[in-house]
């Protein structure tokens, strides 16, 4: 669950007005490289039928895609030189303004919920609507941590996990030391913690102990736009695939949902926008994790 | 080889108006876990007996620690509050000044040489006295990369392996990406490169592969000063003993030579100075190797 949008894009290697873009975009397209998909979002009367058969070209399930009268949400920003920077141009909600989420009935007994970052109270009434939950978690962001706080920890209380970069995990804590910031956020309901470093990769804090996770070194880095976004595809579709397979998600398992997080949000940075996506086989994310225990390996 | 000095250091956590530093005493204790260590720099006749002591408690050789009238390398500076960044109070090189580093005699065949941070015609100029080099490289620094080019250049073409950190490489190669950034330095002359990237780990190159070792996530950052050059002890250290051991040093003792390295950048910054070092055994070392290995398995 999360946004569907058209993004306008400037990296120091180019520039697109309008391709497609938006966080739940991102997280169905890599998640459906692990699991089934279905995806929760709106969308205005002027979505594309390509960008439509994009995702069901991927099996992703669109019943909760809905589609209502007006434009679709539309954000462009602009990446500095070392592209470790971007500033938002534009920021045009649109059909999101009035986005109510309501769960298609075939949805509500799915086992994993990703809510990609959005509203806390709208995160909370899509979790409510489920009723089989296995695993749930999200992501949220500096805005909401500042601005709807009560709100936020009120949703987080139920979340299995949440994925947030490195300083929002420490503007969520108020503690500067990655380490204390987890045990305070932990507390705050969240059991597993992921807190991203952009190239630098993750850590991983649960049950007691944590994992570091080096960022793949790209040869280049062409548009990071959604690379946040499929981390949490990659990890949450590693999770579902590994519950489904042996009922339980084990200490490893959390750790190489990090590592496939990372080969998404890797592949996602080679092309503008989705563009990856187009061709990615399921093949080349395998080489990519092996290549990644390769580079690490000690 | 490369400087002792007395360091006035400011951090958030507290002050010290003059402890012992300089890039060879830390090099010089972190090796020391690992091997035998021979010591080449330049003291004032102030330096305190209980420094002298507290190197040779750690077997270092002090032959090749010259005295001279007049005052040690003194260095002042001061942390920000996140302890990223740190601005330079005062620089008095003081005897440091005419340092001409000649080696004694029983220095001459050692195997293994670590040059610190220091004018690349100096280094150039102690690794021209050496006769028996196994493996010789060191550290360097923007200035040396912006000021003193050719002479850098010419120093780093005799040197097996080179460790800075990546706004250097950037720097010296003129390349943002680390992955073309190494392959440029790689052609100067080291085969092998460790770009280090200070809490985020460091990045090997060597043998037409990588190895990224992540940061180890300490529970408090006390006083960094000094944690690049135990990451430079703990490398050379580790590296001489696996040659030592088994007359060659492969990708794997390369590997474990950065997380050794990372190991004792990491003691380093538990307390202020080089005070970690006064009471840090082997088996603390191992310990936290262990956990490392522990910390990024998958």
């Amino acid at each position: 669950m999360g946004s569907v949008a058209y993004d306008g894009i400037e990296t120091p290697h180019g520039r697109a007005d309008r391709i497609l873009g938006g966080a739940a975009t991102y997280i169905a397209l890599a998640a459906s490289y692990f699991v089934p998909v279905k995806i929760v979002a709106v969308v205005g009367d002027d979505f594309a039928p390509e960008d439509t058969e994009l995702l069901a070209g991927k099996g992703i399930d669109l019943e909760g895609l809905e589609r209502v009268p007006g434009k679709t949400f539309f954000w462009a920003g602009r990446y500095s030189a070392d592209m470790n920077d971007r500033e938002t141009l534009r920021t045009d909600l649109n059909v999101f303004a009035d986005f109510q989420p309501k769960l298609p009935e075939t949805y509500r007994s799915a086992p994993y919920l990703l809510l990609g970052n959005i509203q806390p109270a709208l995160q909370h009434g899509v979790r409510a609507q489920m009723n089989g939950l296995r695993l749930a978690g999200g992501d949220t962001m500096n805005y909401w941590i500042r601005d709807y706080r009560a709100e936020l920890l009120e949703t987080l209380r139920d979340w299995d996990f949440l994925l947030i970069n490195d300083s929002e995990a420490r503007m969520l804590s108020g503690e500067y030391n990655l380490r204390r910031a987890a045990a305070k956020i932990q507390e705050m309901g969240p059991r597993t913690l992921v807190v991203k470093r952009g190239e630098y990769g993750a850590i991983l804090f649960t049950n007691g102990c944590h994992f570091i996770a080096p960022g793949y070194l790209l040869e280049d880095v062409f548009d990071p736009t959604g690379a946040g976004d499929c981390f949490a595809g990659g990890f949450i579709g590693y999770l579902a695939g590994a519950n489904a397979r042996h009922g339980a998600v084990d200490q490893n398992d959390w750790r190489r949902a990090v590592i496939y997080g990372s080969v998404m949000g890797s592949f996602c940075c080679e092309q503008f926008g989705v563009d990856r996506f187009r061709k990615l086989t399921r093949d080349e994310v395998e080489k990519r994790y092996r290549e990644f225990k390769a580079c690490t390996d000690f």
